[in-house]
């Protein structure tokens, strides 16, 4: 079936994924035209910025106008690296109209508007692949959504921010604060001048959402996501973790709830036992681990960004979203049947680990122990430590919803004898 | 595109995969046939021995002929989860001849006669999925062959047999020698009572086979893995390993010749560093781990065996094989393009690490020095360790070929002041 034509491909973007995608077209066709069966070519590449396109990327191909290169009415796919809302958005849609298939590496896109993507791809018989778009290169979207396709996920559980896991790993085997570990990462590349999007938590929260809607075949928007950032880790905090074991990690963790009848989708710092597999992923990697109620417990681990590792998956779907062209078929679209409404995070039900500074003196843990127990919040242990007249309170949860961790924290704050509450974490991968 | 004939599905085996795929077809059915888009069916299981049938399995369905079963002609998808060359091989070949796609979890078959298999399924437009037949649940055929399509891969190393992984951890755990963590796996019901497919490392070269010839898109026959197996690895083996920051793993090996023009496959057990994430993978678990040249270093983690994760990777496969069928059109069949040939074990390059029982008189070191150096094995390491009269020698090697390692041996046993070596291990991951 090797058929004459090539397949015509428009990249639009051409920053560090794009002339990745470029270069490796060109210099591994030969493997992308056996394993789609057809050739396939660059018929073009939109950018916004002529000037800066890097080496080794053809210049006759490029233009500054995307949208006419998207309307040609002669490409069979394209891929779309430019990230953020507009134009990708509109490119995407006029790329359907005029009969594409679309790889997006897009998470921010994905998850404010996939409903909508999905059903203009639908509309006009078109693909929308975007394993790219959560935890670059390794493979996710497409075991979520084709290998477990026959199974029940019941949770899902990852590193899939780069930039905050190699701060927080660097603050926990150097000792170093948050800011010095952040300078690090920012003078090593791994962190942007403004690192907002990551150590916000905003990147993790888009890819949440995405793997939250295809892990329980519904809708979960980026504003359904609860976020917290990992900017107020400390160092304290690496400590108390030590002493129970502990590591912290900013963690995306999807649910179904235990009824079945709601999930949820959430970003921030948690303490993970040594023990879990998540806990020795280091440096910048990812790594998602997957609860299913037949297959059990797996982990998807790799680099979770950068340019080729991002072009490995945007190539992969490339010659998936092909060979459908060829077969005059598409993958597997939006799957959303179960309706599956988002609870708030007051529902959601872990466990957490709360230091207080507390007055050295003595009925101070009976009372702060009335205060848990008149909420409902079960007690795990309790260590006191002194120090100079102050005192510390650690106390550690059974699991108990986030609403009465929360009751409890605020009435702790108006016992006379707590001086402060120094950290709340929630301790996940139990 | 919802239509009313369901797909029927011929299930063909019964035992802790099969009856996990019939009870979770029943359970799930309505999940199945939103993922699919039709509803799929059970329209008959054929058993050996019909009075062994689990409960909770459709006894109406059962049948004692296989072979009528297949040949019905409404048949839409065969399951073969039966394994072993015959019947399955024919059962297999006759289902594509009455128009019927397969999923399979036959490990050996696939090694065997995978390109046959691919030859018939294509010449009858019909597909052969066999996720599970590589590690269990774990998405790795899909990941390997899908995901990372447009990339390059230059090396596999996994952990693909969980009795063997759960007895080297008991062993590196608690210290225990191989046939007393053996009668715990047999005990536990992880080790069968003819253990050989997977001690000797039968069952792991086979997957290797399988894997190797996705990876690198060429054929590989399981006559073409190189084997040994665990069953002489010893408690000083795992000492020696500590002492060197390491553990030892049995390990199926896939690697692209550092000049690209051909492949190899082995399975042996090695020692790793505790740093690299295979070391971690405890009990029963499989893990893989991907070197691929865009995407940088992947792991595919989870359950490697068992009748519920099977189970899960048979139904991904069916979902997607029924998916097909609907849209008429069919997976990525055998890429076997690329026609690499495997070269034989003595051209693979490695490090290894050789204990001596030597003399323990002055010039011994010198004189094993010299054996190295003259068959061009550069040495990393020498640890002298003497002991009542005897001395051991512990060498470990910078990377050669194993041919020259294998002559090195013959010359070391050669030499008076050489007692006998005590072990030979190859060191991986580094």
């Amino acid at each position: 079936m090797m058929r004459t034509r090539p397949l015509k491909v428009a990249l639009l973007g051409c920053g560090v994924v794009g002339s990745e995608v470029a270069r490796i077209m060109t210099t591994h066709a030969d493997d992308l035209t056996a394993r789609i069966g057809a050739p396939v070519e660059l018929a073009g590449i939109a950018v916004r910025r002529p000037g800066r396109v890097r080496a080794g990327v053809p210049a006759d191909l490029i233009t500054t106008d995307a949208t006419a290169l998207v309307k040609r009415g002669d490409i069979d796919v394209v891929v779309e690296v430019i990230g953020g809302l507009e134009p990708a958005r509109a490119l995407i849609s006029t790329a359907f109209e005029h009969g594409a298939s679309v790889v997006s590496a897009n998470k921010a896109l994905l998850a404010e508007d996939g409903a909508a993507l999905h059903a203009k791809a639908e509309e006009h018989g078109a693909d929308l692949y975007y394993e790219a778009a959560v935890a670059g290169a390794i493979p996710l979207v497409r075991p979520l959504r084709e290998s477990l396709a026959g199974d029940k996920v019941n949770r899902v559980l990852g590193i899939v921010n780069g930039t905050t896991n190699f701060i927080l790993d660097k603050m926990d085997t150097s000792g170093a604060g948050y800011t010095e570990a952040l300078d690090e990462a920012t003078a090593l590349g791994y962190a942007e001048a403004d690192p907002t999007a990551d150590v916000e938590g905003f990147d993790a929260a888009a890819k949440a959402a995405i793997l939250a809607g295809i892990a329980f075949h519904t809708r979960v928007r980026l504003d359904d996501v609860y976020r917290e950032g990992m900017t107020e880790v400390t160092a304290a905090d690496f400590a108390s973790a030590k002493q129970m074991g502990c590591t912290i990690k900013l963690l995306a963790i999807c649910e179904r709830a235990a009824d079945g009848r709601s999930v949820t989708a959430r970003v921030h710092p948690a303490m993970i036992p040594l023990s879990h597999p998540l806990a020795s992923v280091r440096e910048a990697y990812n790594a998602v681990f997957v609860e299913a109620e037949a297959a059990g417990q797996l982990m998807f681990y790799g680099p979770g960004a950068g340019g080729s590792p991002t072009a490995s998956a945007v190539l992969g779907d490339l010659v998936a979203v092909c060979r459908n062209k060829l077969g005059e078929t598409t993958g597997p679209g939006e799957s959303a049947y179960t309706r599956l409404p988002v609870s708030p995070m007051g529902e959601v039900v872990t466990r957490y680990h709360i230091s207080l500074d507390v007055a050295d003196k003595p009925g101070v843990l009976a009372q702060v122990a009335t205060v848990f127990a008149e909420h409902g919040v079960s007690i795990d242990t309790v260590r006191q430590q002194g120090k100079d007249g102050e005192a510390s309170l650690v106390v550690v949860t059974h699991r108990a919803t986030d609403a009465a961790l929360s009751a409890t924290v605020g009435a702790l704050r108006r016992l006379d004898t707590v001086r402060g509450v120094a950290s709340i974490m929630r301790v996940e991968g139990e």
